[in-house]
């Protein structure tokens, strides 16, 4: 349950909708939680039918239903009737969070060690302890949480967020309305050696990584810089935890990358494309537009586009489907092999 | 080799124990070793007969050896003879550790940022840089190492230990004797997007995470909150490094998640389950108390009560046993295959 | 593109290499580059005919090529003719790096808190908010970059890097050249615990983690310390980001882990092993000298030195392969099965 410090009335809730409204008493609403966990105060939605048992029971205050739903059924609670609730209910979340947490910005914490060459935007928040380099560059309406290091020549849009304890490596470039979670390393060094009488020699990695606008990149995952040139995360790709992008990876617009991937060096991902969890993907390949990739695959070709794979290696989902099911016959079909090559080869 | 500043004679440790004693001289004991480290000074145990040969060559002081040991074989050495040795081994370094750092606490490090509304109870430890937001909570007996980001109305229990670098995202709850180890994210917002006209419109996450008491969480893992309500880790879970946590789980008590499983979200996961290194688990499934998953399966349907399962799908463990022995003989299956298929149809 | 503040001519570059020159203007060199985002004053490398086209079209000023490169092909450039021109071209960088950044070390922040007790060395730098703790060694040429936590007794060689917001735990011990990236955690404490009466008992964790020589670890990676004795990382081993090594665990020397790879407990790398992207590797087992690992593979036996496995159980790769070639075979083999066995007993 989320509480909020403004409280709201259904009527005022109601008021910024296209919607229909039952409404049965007056309230005071000062939260948002799932249905079983509400109390009277709570907004809730209700869309997928298969919750129906605890819409009987719940206490929420005011919840947002389907504009065909029957209200005869449970009369004695607020609705508001609507076409698609839950996104209706995600929108009133998001504004309410925006009237309870005016961002208080334009502060840079007395500890936050900011170089002097370093140009800062309007509105912006640096927070306790954070490390600011030479050169970089923090443009309007962005937050960076406490104890970050942002390196020396970094650029960093507008309205973006770096929360707590991330490292920016130098020369990399954030563009705006970017979301980095808390941990997160971009512009490591990428993993590059030569090998050479016995040794590995580092390759000096000295490209960087661009994040473009709309990127949101989750808790202690690692972006490696280029070895030349740039990394490049496309504009609207969402990442999640745990992922490693090797350096010169070029990810395109849209895509989805989920936990604990990990993409080899020089990899290139197309526009909505969607790799689900703990897939690995080697080095020097495409993943081409659109293309989804199953949890825990390994890729290991180029993926044609749109096209749908999965298994290690990836294999057309169909094919690793049939292939899958097949699988559980095969202690039978051993057995019938080695009894048959039995009968023609007695011994 | 662990050494103490506190020194220790065999006649002390035996004094705290129900065992039998073979002393052959006087030492002053100050470390814990492997045998094969070990000095004269050191406390060892033997307890596998694996490890028989090293037992003769050992330079140990002092040897935690069964009750039925038998000491003329190498009598030359301190015994201390009891039950599980290994067990009392460990007691034993768990004492000589509180004895050697007896916890100097109720400090908070002057260069620590605490928000004034912050309650703050008995024989606590604030370290370096750490920030401590608004109307956060910390009970009595509970260390916050150095570089820590907690954020605003995070409750943190009893006895805990959160080392360095961590971040806890606000509203968090930990109960108490909970450990987190350094760089891991509590509460970072969930991976959950809406996909409305080709972009992916972020859902506010707007609950939290629970760590019930007893739970320890390995270095860099991630436990990201909740949408609505609570993802909940249950009392005595114990979770290894750069492990996922998915907004939404719940874990039940005392499982057990090694380094680098994942787990999607919404799934539960019941008490007494065992999560081998790397497995995967999808989204909104049940693994039932007790059930046993095999490293690097990808669980992508509800296991049973107590069932052992391995591989990717995870299928039941004989069978799956069954399926990987037999997969060695596909080749020559496919041969065989090939030529019937050939005498029939010779074309 | 990386841009250095000191410029370089093409003749102040060949000066310094046994090459041939093909120069045909004066330039003032301030980049290295890829070939495709060259401009005139960048150098570049050609070494792969794949990259013949672009080479065409390319606007470098100077570029690295083969000792018999065809220059009439393209006259209008300059070059340098030289063996290994990739190698020779790194070479390069890694000096420009070293005259445009002379490092001015010997500082240690204001904002670091450092220990009486800790003996540093000369010409280190040790930057903002660091935390270094009681009796900790730190030896000449060795920079500490923002926001790192070193705790009590740890030891940390000549000339090496630790990057931002990592923590090395007490009594670890680092040799001289170590590259360690940011987010790092060393010497947390190992995974064990003693399973008595339903509940999990904390094995203490009392050994530490050595690390050799010339290793480079990757961002937000994790080594646990040992139980007792020591987890150690060989000299020359290679680890990428978010890499896992259990507690105990022993890797050789030269050897290459690559990202998200997970060793779980008291497992033994030899020297130039390589093992591949998201390879979980056992307890307890043997990887021997030179063998080599596929990406995503399972390891839960010894594998013998210079094999090459992989897959999930790992096998021998000449054998896997057939498998997997065999595999697509298997819904037809299948299918032909049950048609075989319906003849049999039609019911």
């Amino acid at each position: 349950m989320k509480k909020f410090q403004i409280l709201l009335t259904p009527a005022k809730i109601a008021s910024e909708l296209d919607c229909q409204t039952h409404f049965i008493n007056k309230l005071k609403l000062n939260n948002v939680a799932e249905l079983q966990e509400a109390d009277e105060n709570s907004v809730c939605f209700f869309e997928n039918p298969k919750y129906a048992d605890i819409l009987k029971t719940t206490k929420a205050g005011l919840i947002f239903v389907p504009s065909d739903f029957n209200i005869n059924g449970k009369p004695g609670t607020n609705y508001i009737l609507i076409d698609k609730p839950y996104m209706n209910f995600i929108m009133l979340v998001r504004k309410w969070l925006q009237l309870d947490h005016p961002q208080t910005k334009d502060i840079i914490a007395s500890s936050a060690r900011v170089a002097k060459s370093t140009e800062i935007g309007n509105n912006i928040a640096i927070s306790h302890n954070c490390v600011i380099g030479e050169n970089v560059q923090i443009s309007d309406d962005t937050i960076i949480k406490s104890n970050c290091v942002i390196e020396d020549n970094v650029q960093i849009g507008k309205n973006c967020i770096i929360h707590p304890n991330t490292t920016i490596y130098k020369d990399c470039i954030i563009h705006n309305n970017v979301i980095v979670h808390a941990g997160c390393v971009i512009g490591a060094d990428g993993f590059g050696y030569l090998y050479h009488n016995g040794i590995h020699h580092k390759i000096p990695q000295v490209g960087n990584v661009i994040i473009e606008d709309d990127v949101e990149i989750g808790a202690n995952s690692t972006i490696d810089r280029a070895a030349l040139a740039s990394t490049i995360i496309g504009k609207g790709t969402k990442i999640d935890n745990l992922v490693q992008i090797g350096h010169n990876c070029k990810i395109g617009e849209n895509s989805v990358l989920c936990a604990q991937v990990g993409l080899a060096g020089s990899t290139h991902i197309g526009n909505n494309v969607y790799l689900a969890g703990q897939v690995g993907v080697a080095g020097h390949l495409t993943i081409e537009d659109g293309a989804m990739i199953g949890a825990q695959s390994g890729v290991s070709n180029t993926i044609p586009k749109g096209a749908k794979y999965f298994g290690t290696p990836a294999l057309d989902a169909g094919l690793q489907k049939r292939i899958m099911i097949s699988k559980k016959f095969l202690p039978e079909i051993v057995k019938d092999y080695r009894k048959r090559q039995k009968e023609k080869d007695p011994k």
